[in-house]
C-alpha cells in the first residue's frame, strides 16, 4: 500500500464514513420530522430521505465496494485490530445493501415517509383502515427486501431483517430465549397479582403535573444520570426516542401525560440511557462502521438498564420520591419513598408496550414478534393484524384493547419501515438483567450510590464494558467478556422473581 | 433518445435532482443548527456538512457530468422550455463546482462550522480577536476558490463569487446603482433627519412585551400576511432566516428584544417574505435548479417589499397599531396609527444593518461591499477590519460603533461562508422599491387592502410575476416582464423621497 489513494481499505473506508455521516444527517431530519416538522413538510422529507439511501446505496453498495472490500480482506492480517473490526462491519452493511436493488431502498423510504404520517392520523382516530393501503406497500417491499437478502446473506428471511440492526441475532437464539420467558413470566405475574393484592391501596398523588413541571423535572432527571445541556436537549415526541450517530449531540425525546406523570419519568430515564450510551462511544472512532453502537439490543440493555434495573431499584425510588415532591408539590404523604415504589412496582392493565411493567413488557414484545414472522411468511395479511392481535393479546394477558389505537396502532416501528426490529425489546431487557446483576456484583457501591442519586459508579463499570467497546467485538464476545456467559433469560427471571416476589415495600 | 437511460438531459437532471435534494437536507441542518443544536453537536454539524459538500460535488461537479451536459445542449433545441432553463442552471451550477477542487469545498464548509461558533463568542464578547484566526483561514479559501471559479467562468473574482447565490449580476451593473444611492441617501438622511425634527417626540410605548406576548403576536403577523402552520413554523435564532428548498415547510425564525418590540415585528416580517417567496415556488419543478427562487436579490426583494415597502406603508400601520395594541395591552394613546407611523418612520441611530431604517439600509451594504472587495483583491487583511470598518462608517454615518459587536462582528455571513453575498440586500431593496411602485400602480386595490390587513391582491400581483417564475427566466427577463425596466436605483430613490419627505404623520 503505497498511498491511501492505491489502499483499497483506506478507500473504502473513506466511503463508509461519509455514508457514516449521512446515517448521522438522516438521524437529525427523522429527529426534525418527530418534534418540529409542519405537517406539510412530509412530502419533502421523503424525498430527502430517498435521496440520502439513494447516495449511500451508491457509495457503499456497488459491485466496486464490493471488489475493495475483497481486496482489503486479503491483507486483512496487516491492518490493526479496530481496522479488521471496521473491514467486517463494512463487509457486513456492504452485503445488506448491495443485496437490495436501489430503487426499493429509495421507495421504500418514500413509501415509510407517507406511512408516518397515515399512522398519526390512523392512530389519533383509531382507525386501521387508514393505516393498511400504505402498510400493504410496505409489507410487499419487506417481503422483497427479506428475501433478496436472504440469498445473499445465507440467512432465513427474518434472520436477514434483523442482521441489519442486530447482528448475528438470529430466531435460532431468539427463540429459545423468548419460549423460556413465554413459560415463565404468566405464572409469575399470576403470583405477583396475588401478592400485590395483599399490599395497601396507592395514595393517590397530588401536586401540579402541567407539562411545564415536568419539564423541568425531566431536564434534573437528564443531569441526574450525567447528561449536560452542552451536549444533549430534550424535546417532546409522540413516540419518544433518542438521536444516534451524532457524537457531541445526544439529545432525545420524552412525552408528558398530565395524567399520568410516571410515563415522562419512565420515557425520561429510558431516552437518557440510550443517549448515555451515544454519549460515551469512543471519538476516534467516530463516523466510522466500527464506531457505532453493538446493534439494537445492546442499545435497548442500556436504555432498560436504566429505566427499569437502575430506575425502579428500591435505592433509587427512595432517592427519587423527595425529587418528585420537590417538583410536583402536593402531599408530603403520597411522596414517601413507601407509596412510590408501591406505584411504581405495581402490575397495571395497561395495553401500551412502552407503559408496561417489566414483567409484562416481554410479553408484549413476543406478540409482535409472533406477528411479524407471520406477515414476513405470509401466513397473515395486513387486514387481519387488528383481529389477530386482540386474539394473541388475549391470550397473554386475559383482556383484549379497547381500540386500535392502544392495540396495534400504537407503535411507529411498522410505520418507520423497522421490521424485525421488536425482538431487540425484550432481548434488551433480559441482557440489561444479566449486566445489572453482574455489575452490582462486581461492585456493592452501586446500588448505595443509586440511592444517593449518583450514577458514577453505575457507569464506571458500564462505559468500559459497553460503551467503549462501540463495535469493536461481537455482540457475543461484549456480552461474555462483561458478563461472563451467554444471554439467555435466566438473570432477567431471577432478577423478577427477587424484586417482584421478594422484595418488601419499605 | 431511446430511454432516460441514455438521455444525457435526464441522467443529469437525475443528478442535480438529487443535489438538490442534499440542498434542502442542508438548509434543514443549517436550521437546526441556529435553532435547536445543543453546542457539542458542532463539530458532528461540520462533517455532515462537509459530507454533504462532498457528495454534491460527486454528484454534479465531475468531468462526467460536463460531458453529458455539453452532450444535452447538442440538442437542446429539442428540450421544452423549462428544460432548457433547467439544462441552462445545471450548466452554470456544474461550471461553479467544478471549478473548485472537492477538498477545497469540504474544508471550507468545515471551517465555516467551527468559525460560527467562533463568531458567537466573538460577538458575545466584542472581542474580533476571537474571530480573526478563523476568518483569516476562511479567506484564504475565498480567495482560492474565486480564483478559481473566476479562471473557469471567465468573470472577475468577486463577480465570480456572486455568480453562484445571484447569477448574471457583476460589479459592473452593481457599482451604478451603489454609487447613485451612495451620491444621493447622505443629502437625503440629512433633509429628513431635519424635517423629523418637527415632530412631535414619539409617546413611550407601554405595554407587556414578553417573548411570549412578542411570540403570539409573530405568530398573528405570520398568520396576516399568509402563512399557516400546516407549512410554517416560527424559531428564535440570532440573526432571523427562512429555511429555503423545502418544499410545503417554509419555517423561518426571527428574533425578540424586550426593549424594542419593533425588531421582532420587523424581522418577522422579513422573513415571512422570504418564506412566501419559497411557499409559492411551483411544485411542478420542485426539486430541480430550475425550480430554485431566482437569486439572492430577488430573494430579498420579497422579504424587504413586505418589511419595508408593504410593512412600513401608512396604509398597513394604521391596520398594525390596533393589533398591535390588541396583543401588546398598555396605554391606547401610544398606540395610536400616528404614534406607531412617528415611531416607525423615524430615523434612529442605530449601527446594526438588521434595524437599519430604509434609508441608511443600503449604506450599510454599501460598507460591507467595499470592504468585501478590498479583502478578496488583498488591499484589506483580516486583522485591518474592525479599524477599517469604524472609519468607514464614520464617513458614511458621522458616529462610530461603541464596540465590535454592533461593528463588524454584528452580522453571521462571514461566519457562514457568505462572501460577495451583501450586495444582494441593497439590489433587493431597489428591486423591492421597484416591484411596489409598479404593483400598487398596476392594481390600486393593493394598498387599501393592506390598510385592512389584506395581502391577497398584493400576492395576486406578485406570485404570478415572481414566485411562479422560479428560475425559468433570467434575473433581467423577470424584472422588466415585471416593471417594464432594468433594475436600477430611481425607484427606490422616488420612494423614500415620497415616504420620507413628503408623507404627513396623520
Amino acid at each position: 500500500m503505497s498511498s491511501p489513494q492505491a489502499d483499497p481499505y483506506a478507500r473504502a473506508a473513506a466511503k463508509f464514513a461519509l455514508s457514516c455521516k449521512l446515517a448521522s444527517i438522516e438521524a437529525l431530519i427523522d429527529w426534525d420530522a418527530q418534534t418540529n416538522m409542519p405537517k406539510g413538510g412530509a412530502w419533502a422529507r421523503g424525498e430527502q430521505r430517498g435521496a440520502l439511501a439513494e447516495v449511500t446505496s451508491d457509495l457503499t453498495g456497488t459491485p466496486e465496494i464490493g471488489a475493495l472490500l475483497d481486496e482489503a480482506q486479503g491483507y486483512a492480517d496487516k491492518l490493526d485490530e479496530a481496522e479488521r473490526a471496521n473491514l467486517a462491519e463494512m463487509r457486513r452493511l456492504y452485503a445488506h445493501r448491495a443485496a437490495v436493488p436501489k430503487e426499493l431502498v429509495v421507495e421504500r423510504a418514500r413509501v415509510s415517509q407517507q406511512l408516518q404520517a397515515d399512522w398519526l392520523e390512523a392512530k389519533a382516530k383509531a382507525d386501521f383502515s387508514l393505516f393498511a393501503p400504505g402498510f400493504k406497500k410496505l409489507m410487499a417491499i419487506h417481503k422483497e427486501v427479506a428475501a433478496a437478502k436472504g440469498a445473499a446473506l445465507g440467512l432465513a428471511p427474518y434472520d436477514a431483517m434483523m442482521d441489519e440492526q442486530d447482528p448475528g441475532l438470529t430466531c435460532a437464539i431468539i427463540d429459545p430465549i423468548f419460549e423460556d420467558l413465554a413459560a415463565d413470566l404468566p405464572g409469575l405475574l399470576a403470583a405477583v397479582r396475588e401478592r400485590q393484592a395483599g399490599w395497601p391501596a396507592v395514595i393517590e398523588f397530588s401536586g401540579d403535573f402541567s407539562v411545564a413541571k415536568q419539564k423541568v423535572l425531566s431536564e434534573r432527571l437528564a443531569h441526574i444520570v450525567g447528561h449536560s445541556p452542552e451536549t444533549s436537549r430534550i424535546d417532546v415526541a409522540p413516540h419518544p426516542f433518542s438521536m444516534p450517530h451524532s457524537p457531541g449531540d445526544v439529545r432525545f425525546t420524552t412525552r408528558y401525560s398530565e395524567d399520568k406523570f410516571r410515563y415522562g419519568v419512565m420515557a425520561t430515564l429510558h431516552e437518557a440511557g440510550h443517549s448515555m450510551y451515544e454519549l460515551n462511544l469512543p471519538r476516534t472512532h467516530a463516523f466510522s462502521p466500527v464506531g457505532f453502537a453493538r446493534g439494537a439490543s445492546a442499545h435497548e440493555s442500556q436504555s432498560l438498564m436504566l429505566e427499569m434495573m437502575a430506575g425502579r431499584s428500591k435505592e433509587f425510588l427512595r432517592f427519587l420520591a423527595p425529587v418528585l415532591h420537590e417538583h410536583l408539590g402536593g402531599d408530603a404523604a403520597c411522596w414517601s419513598a413507601t407509596n412510590v415504589l408501591n406505584f411504581v412496582r405495581r402490575l397495571d392493565d395497561d395495553y401500551i408496550r412502552v407503559n408496561a411493567d417489566e414483567l409484562s413488557y416481554p410479553l408484549h414484545v413476543i406478540l409482535r414478534y409472533r406477528l411479524e414472522k407471520a406477515l414476513l411468511a405470509g401466513d397473515l395479511s395486513v387486514d387481519d393484524i387488528p383481529g389477530a392481535w386482540n386474539e394473541m393479546f388475549g391470550k397473554l394477558f386475559g383482556r383484549v384493547p379497547p381500540d386500535h389505537a392502544k392495540g396495534c396502532l400504537q407503535d411507529i416501528h411498522w410505520a418507520a419501515a423497522l421490521f424485525g426490529y421488536f425482538p431487540n425489546y425484550a432481548l434488551g431487557e433480559s441482557l440489561a438483567a444479566q449486566l445489572f446483576e453482574r455489575a452490582c456484583a462486581d461492585d456493592p457501591a452501586i446500588l448505595p450510590a443509586l440511592g444517593r442519586g449518583d450514577f458514577k459508579p453505575y457507569f464506571a463499570w458500564v462505559k468500559p464494558r459497553i460503551h467503549d467497546q462501540a463495535s469493536l467485538k461481537s455482540f457475543d464476545e461484549i456480552v461474555i467478556g462483561a458478563t461472563g456467559t451467554k444471554l439467555s433469560a435466566d438473570a432477567l427471571k431471577r432478577h423478577l422473581k427477587r424484586r417482584y416476589l421478594d422484595e418488601a415495600l419499605d
